[in-house]
């Protein structure tokens, strides 16, 4: 039972509910802690509460960066970091990418909106700035549906270490049907050959983890799924396979349009998890075909 | 710097280091937030530290139940959560799984775990113990990927609404290629047809969403892959796209084997969120292929 005074924030889950406990000028609230219950309880009932409440409002933006370590990043942007207190600029890394908050208090919305794109302004304008991505775009995956989108095209993915991670990220984007049109996870040699064309020469040849491989795939499946843009992953994502030549990390990512291919070579540490390899090699496929 | 007395726990991550700091009785450990760091100094730092100065043993197993919900488990479990003190059962919920940690502490690892084999014991016998899916198999993808393997069985998936979600979980299993042989994400209509020979009268005639569109999906992967096992989801996620008769949170799974298909529609709730709906139907389509 609630305890005298609090009032119950009910949920639509029919689970445990919050409490918020007024006491003179404190107020205490209590929310369940499993995110599924906790998160729309928050969405929904403590943002309202607590926007009612409020005489200033805090607008973040959330930059974000790809191809530049976290603490390369703060290093450039230690004097902001440091020194700013309205706006205020905060880094976050996770998974071989970096986010940097930028969170002004203002009256009104617009004001605190207009404090953030002027600093937002001055990142641009430091080395960090060729490394943005985009702005409150959410994530890689976000950013690319945008922008495919925006311009008309659809893409398709061809998975090898990756595993079907592209796939997954860009459909865990809802409404991503009209960007989006499939794709293969080409785990197998056979797979790669029956599903989506790659010439077994081309493998005997070069190997399954090498550029030709990933451009064959990535034009591959653009063809088989007739989508404007495919993209490709083959390589080590661990902890097994890896040798003297090819180690664990090492990871071909390549873009087909109709232009024509493009690739990159990723070496990443392989002392780093299957997870994390995997996780940067999606996230760096996708980033070059944003920019394709 | 280190405090006096404190010892700094290296890792192999050039990242920071944990510190041990030991006070007459107490000992304080202090670690680095981020998991990627924290992980490795947990288990190559902190465990053997631990494990040194520790005159009893704890053993736990983690018992995996899929179909039945937390809270119906826990009222079957009542008894045992809240009488025993050791071995101790306690539940675990999430993503529309339920785990349950049967922990023993004795003299030595031997004697804890037969006190837990043997509470496992009861609680097979109970209502639970069908819904039981595997002891200490971590996941149903790794379940599956075991029980595969055991059988010298090969598996390919074709996914619609969970987008590549089941061939990533298997992929996240290393040394997973010997029973994974790739899959397709046939999101568009068109990649059904194209990649895995979907009729397009199958979906005319029964919708996209079907269980007739579900198991020449299933039944369409395997043969493309020359796989002993086809799994196959289609269904809507959200949030958008339901309808009266099919609302958000309905699913399809199907598996395809050279006996058959057989397939299961699943009434999920439309106010859960798209990602909790394409965990539930991955792991329910999962779950179906390892029963076959």
């Amino acid at each position: 039972m609630a305890p005298v005074g609090a009032r119950v924030l009910q949920n639509d889950y029919g689970t445990a509910p919050g409490l918020v406990i007024e006491q003179g000028e404190k107020t205490a609230i209590l929310l369940p802690g499993p995110p599924i219950e906790l998160e729309p309880m928050w969405r929904d009932r403590v943002e309202p509460y607590l926007f009612e409440r409020s005489d200033s409002v805090i607008v973040s933006k959330n930059i974000y960066i790809l191809g530049m370590g976290e603490s390369a990043v703060e290093d450039r942007l230690r004097y902001m970091m440091e020194e700013l207190t309205n706006p205020t600029v905060a880094p976050y890394a996770g998974n071989g990418e970096c986010r940097v908050r930028v969170s002004a208090r203002a009256k009104d919305e617009k004001t605190a909106s207009e404090m953030c794109d002027s600093q937002i302004e001055q990142i641009r304008n430091t080395e960090v700035g060729q490394f943005i991505y985009g702005i409150d775009v959410d994530s890689i995956e976000n950013a690319l549906v945008l922008s495919l989108r925006e311009r008309g095209l659809t893409v398709a993915t061809a998975e090898s270490c990756t595993g079907g991670l592209i796939a997954k990220r860009i459909t865990d984007i809802a409404g991503c049907s009209d960007v989006f049109l499939g794709g293969c996870v080409t785990y197998a040699v056979d797979a790669k050959v029956k599903l989506i064309g790659v010439s077994r020469e081309t493998i005997e040849k070069y190997g399954v983890v090498s550029a030709e491989t990933a451009c064959e795939m990535a034009k591959g499946v653009r063809l088989a799924l007739g989508a404007d843009i495919g993209i490709a992953t083959t390589g080590i994502a661990g902890p097994g396979g890896g040798t003297p030549e090819q180690p664990v990390g090492t990871v071909y990512i390549a873009v087909s349009t109709k232009d024509g291919e493009k690739f990159k070579l990723l070496n990443l540490s392989p002392k780093r998890s299957r997870e994390f390899i995997r996780i940067c090699a999606a996230t760096n496929a996708m980033s070059l075909a944003l920019n394709s």
